[in-house]
């Protein structure tokens, strides 16, 4: 059902295929970007009478299969890819469609496989997704572009206003490097489907399109093509104004700022850091409601006096993606882009905003 | 919060007005239909400094306030109207309106005032609201017709294609009988109001609109003017089948008919009653998606033989409403609109349905 779009312009994708063998019923939802297959082997809870392969609308059987009065149910396609449901003393019948009509996947030789850990992949997604562009006006840019080495994947998402990049250690990544710049949407789903365990995660490369393989379920992803630009280079090496802040002080002055600014025409926020007498305030305006101002707690200020505005939703989303009780903002001027990093110095993260002119 | 439209035609009325007096804190939200006034006494949690009265955005207000940093915050009116909320660091200033351009609460004699339960009243409005008319094409149907007297209230609510009518006993009812037209809508929202509890509920009726008390709340509603028509001449008195069924039962049989009709353009579902045979079957049919058909099992069919179609949500929402575990349905024609009384012969409660025409 994840693979499945409700607005899909070919309309066997509205519904799920379903392939009965003599050892599993393989089902399959696609929308042509993502496409999901779990096989079910054949074992108490499925026999098989006769084997064949069936479409059928997605929402609507997988509502039926919900709301079945009973622990078992026999599934019977006759004439006409009319489907028979039985379950106690409920009778359905669904019009179907012909398996044959629905699209293949893609075949991905499987000679660049590598494993990597679901946990370390799913952490990976949930720190760089949320930075990818949702315009399509740059396409690129709506995806992650991930490097995978034999010693560590590097991932990075922006959307050209903020940045976020994470590298984490691999023991056993691919024997050669592999770029691939998957899709943003791709990567929630997946990210889901891993799920809160640690389950091994298959990853093939091909040509247009990445399987992965978790368990029993087959994931594939297009892949976006085009080259993706050297972030690298716009990571700022030093800085003039360095601070400190507990996560959960800045992530709250944040939110009540954002209520002021979030009301008005410019979602801004000014930050003033006055390094002379140690004073961090945080300010929102909007013609229409109001203003807010606030003094934040630090812990380290440091460096030149500085005066910045940005869009308090991009530090928000750093803010959340970020894996440590305390982050560090490292500045260089008012109009260059700030970073904010853990306070660990092993931990290899590191998010870029940039700021907005308000004069 | 409640009483406030985010669609209101009157800028003013986005607003919470909030008058300080010596003695307590006011504050009034309104959306005209109802409007809703809580009284904060002053306590140890409430200190006045100087009293006055100011419009503020209510939804932005109300944000702010669950957003503070501190368990205490100071609140001043200054100039043109703009309010200064203070707690910890944080510092708002909000842009209000003056609280003189509100419109007045009207005022109610307390000539005709009587109390009922909580309880009841959550009850019973409960067992009618949701049979109201949501169209306005026949005004006086998206209000529950109230009926009270001395030792009993008696409701009903029906948008014509069906209906439901419960009375139940009082003992202090008012002393002369007291009819009133409440809308459907602001049912609902005094029924959240009343909560789970059983706080005692005065009620104030008045020329064109009623007040209800509870507890430190007042809750004004508009009532509807106009006749409502004579609902008790369409219950019919005898009737030539009937059955019982177990609400678990019948309920889930009708959530999996309404899969299939609710994915067709009719939305209507067949129930044979085959006293013969002693077999009830509930079918559904759409041509689009298929079909489907279920024997139900029953506790008593007698009289003729029946065969009728009905839309399944207006079932479904009269066995929500249902207060016993068991439900008796009777029939006299095909065609003519069927009740569902509650098995037990002590509990004054009847809901109606209208069959429709398939053929």
């Amino acid at each position: 059902m994840r693979a499945i779009s409700s607005r899909t312009t070919i309309p066997i994708l509205s519904g799920i295929k379903l392939v009965l063998t003599e050892d599993e019923l393989i089902l399959t939802g696609s929308d042509t970007d993502i496409s999901i297959e779990i096989k079910i082997p054949v074992s108490e809870d499925l026999t098989v009478e006769s084997t064949g392969s069936i479409v059928l609308p997605a929402r609507f059987f997988s509502e039926i299969i919900k709301k079945l009065p009973g622990k078992d149910f026999s599934f019977e396609v006759k004439e006409s890819f009319q489907t028979q449901i039985v379950s106690e003393n409920s009778d359905f019948t669904i019009n179907g469609l012909d398996a044959n009509n629905y699209p293949r996947l893609p075949e991905i030789p499987d000679d660049s496989t590598f494993t990597i850990s679901g946990k370390t992949f799913r952490e990976i997604i949930n720190e760089t997704q949320f930075a990818v562009a949702t315009q399509e006006s740059r396409l690129v840019l709506t995806g992650v572009h991930f490097n995978f080495s034999p010693d560590q994947i590097k991932a990075v998402g922006t959307d050209s206003h903020r940045l976020s990049e994470r590298t984490i250690s691999l023991e056993n990544g691919p024997q050669t490097e592999t770029d691939l710049i998957i899709p943003g949407k791709s990567l929630q789903e997946l990210s889901r489907i891993i799920g809160e365990g640690n389950p091994e995660v298959k990853v093939c490369p091909g040509e247009s399109q990445v399987l992965f393989e978790i368990g029993n379920i087959l994931f594939y992803s297009r892949l976006l093509e085009g080259s993706y630009p050297d972030t690298d280079r716009l990571l700022p090496t030093e800085s003039s104004t360095s601070v400190q802040f507990e996560l959960s002080e800045l992530s709250s002055a944040l939110d009540r700022a954002s209520l002021v600014t979030h009301a008005g025409r410019n979602n801004v926020v000014k930050l003033s850091l006055d390094t002379e007498n140690q004073k961090v305030v945080l300010s929102g305006e909007s013609a229409e409601i109001g203003n807010v101002e606030e003094e934040v707690s630090f812990k380290n200020l440091s460096g030149e006096n500085l005066e910045l505005s940005f869009n308090p939703d991009y530090l928000r989303d750093a803010l959340r993606a970020s894996i440590t009780d305390s982050i560090v903002m490292k500045f260089t001027q008012p109009l260059r882009p700030f970073t904010v990093v853990p306070d660990k110095e092993d931990i290899n993260f590191v998010q870029l905003i940039t700021p907005v002119r308000t004069f």
